[in-house]
């Protein structure tokens, strides 16, 4: 028998923004050996406030830029909006498997849960989905949602660090919704222990998040879940096809693309990579 | 001579979102005898990311909304920045007069300023467009201006009462974005003694700024100023066609208007408005 090929695939990841960095990190981290080629549709968030169709026509677009044009043989939706509304639409879209961040973080969730009850914040756009609560019940548990408006602007501003002014400010505004989230949760009649973070942005607050939740409660990353879940899905599918993930990283290892406001992407990516972002690609895919 | 005719024009107000139902309020609190036409441009906001030729298309088409299916004899732009990047536009695709916000703002710090230095605090995109710097020096003011993009969320969580714990959180940002703001202009040789807001968001968090600016700093509002600007040159209009302000309301004296997001704009709309802002109607001004 022959031994595995070495190959180094390229992940495409795609984000209506950059927060979806935090899930190429986690996905650098676990394979470093891929190739990766990172979209951000910069110039058409936010999703949020768009329609369920005009969402998944962006999205669709984007995630054709990333198989057509940078060779992706594995597309990772790196953000809760698209993969809330539009996962059927890129799967339909393109021939490559899609993964989004939403199925992984309530896989997680279950794997994590006694009780059966979490909770879970996240953009007013992902919770008025209902695609976390919806994915939660479909592993048996309840879940209980709250939208954190002021998280992703907070991180944005770079608020992240408590031991100075303004992150005290952040580390404030965190405890506020905790406390109005476990309190819904008690008056529901809920038992949660488990806390999954339903936001690209929300990460960078982890440190924060973990040192206010109520004791008893473990902190779930969907960005962590989801570059987990698509390590486990590429190794399979490349043991099937008699190859297998080469020993060194690719050079270039990383392209960033984005239709819009380059300048902040670099300059804000970095902190969401945890490595500069580089060079970010200016790409047009039209209105 | 004959006595001048009483009518009850019709004003078209324009924003990209609600946060401009702040310059409205103004401008009824001043002409409640004419009628109003807010449009809200909600599907396609924010206007920030987008390049200026975008703007322009946006706020040009929403502008003929507003004069040719609304009969708008009149046009308040309660928006920064299509005010900062699209009145050109606006004025030449309409042949009725139009207003922004800016140079009205900036009149008003030049009315109030003894020493010719102001601040102004804005959005990101207003800042970045430098508008108010522009049209401070065309006063022959010296401005320094400051990106704030925490308090446009904190107003739309309603965080704005500095007496409980969440509004606690707001006064605090404040101070915080207020002492870099007057480190800044002391760093710069400035001695301020006016601070605009130059956001339409702001005025609902003018008491908490009022509290928070140093002593001898006097706080000018851009959607007050704006409406003063706008009731003064609708009088003079009339006056100059021998008519007059009706002396009573019409019935019914506004109607809103939003391209997306009718149920945001009604929840939060009432508290930017200080008064219930009822049906919205949703109209679709193309992709």
């Amino acid at each position: 028998m022959s031994s595995p090929a070495a190959t180094s695939p390229t992940i495409g990841v795609f984000d209506s923004g950059f927060g979806g960095l935090t899930v190429l990190r986690a996905l650098i981290d676990r394979m470093p050996q891929a190739r990766f080629a990172f979209l951000g549709d910069t110039a058409r968030l936010p999703y949020g406030s768009k329609s369920r169709r005009t969402i998944a026509r962006y999205a669709a677009e984007s995630a054709q830029f990333l198989v057509r044009e940078q060779g992706a043989e594995f597309l990772v939706i790196a953000c809760n909006t698209a993969s809330a509304l539009a996962l059927d639409a890129i799967q339909d879209a393109v021939s490559v498997p899609v993964l989004g961040v939403i199925d992984p973080g309530a896989s997680a969730a279950r794997a994590a849960s006694r009780t059966g009850d979490v909770l879970v914040i996240a953009t007013d756009a992902t919770v008025q989905s209902r695609a976390y609560a919806a994915a939660c019940r479909a592993q048996g548990l309840r879940a209980l949602e709250k939208a954190c408006p002021l998280l992703v602007p907070l991180v944005e501003e770079g608020w992240i660090d408590s031991t100075v002014p303004n992150g005290k400010v952040t580390a404030d505004v965190i405890r506020i919704y905790l406390a109005e989230l476990t309190a819904d949760a008690a008056a529901a009649g809920l038992n949660p222990d488990v806390l999954v973070l339903g936001c690209t942005h929300y990460p960078l607050l982890r440190p924060m998040l973990e040192a206010a939740v109520p004791a008893g409660i473990r902190v779930i990353d969907s960005a962590q879940a989801a570059a987990e879940a698509a390590a486990q899905s590429i190794n399979e599918r490349l043991c099937e096809s008699g190859e297998r993930l080469a020993d060194v990283a690719p050079s270039p290892q990383l392209r960033c693309f984005a239709t819009d406001s380059v300048e902040k992407f670099e300059r804000l990516g970095s902190r969401f990579l945890g490595q500069l972002v580089g060079k970010v690609e200016l790409v047009d895919l039209g209105g």
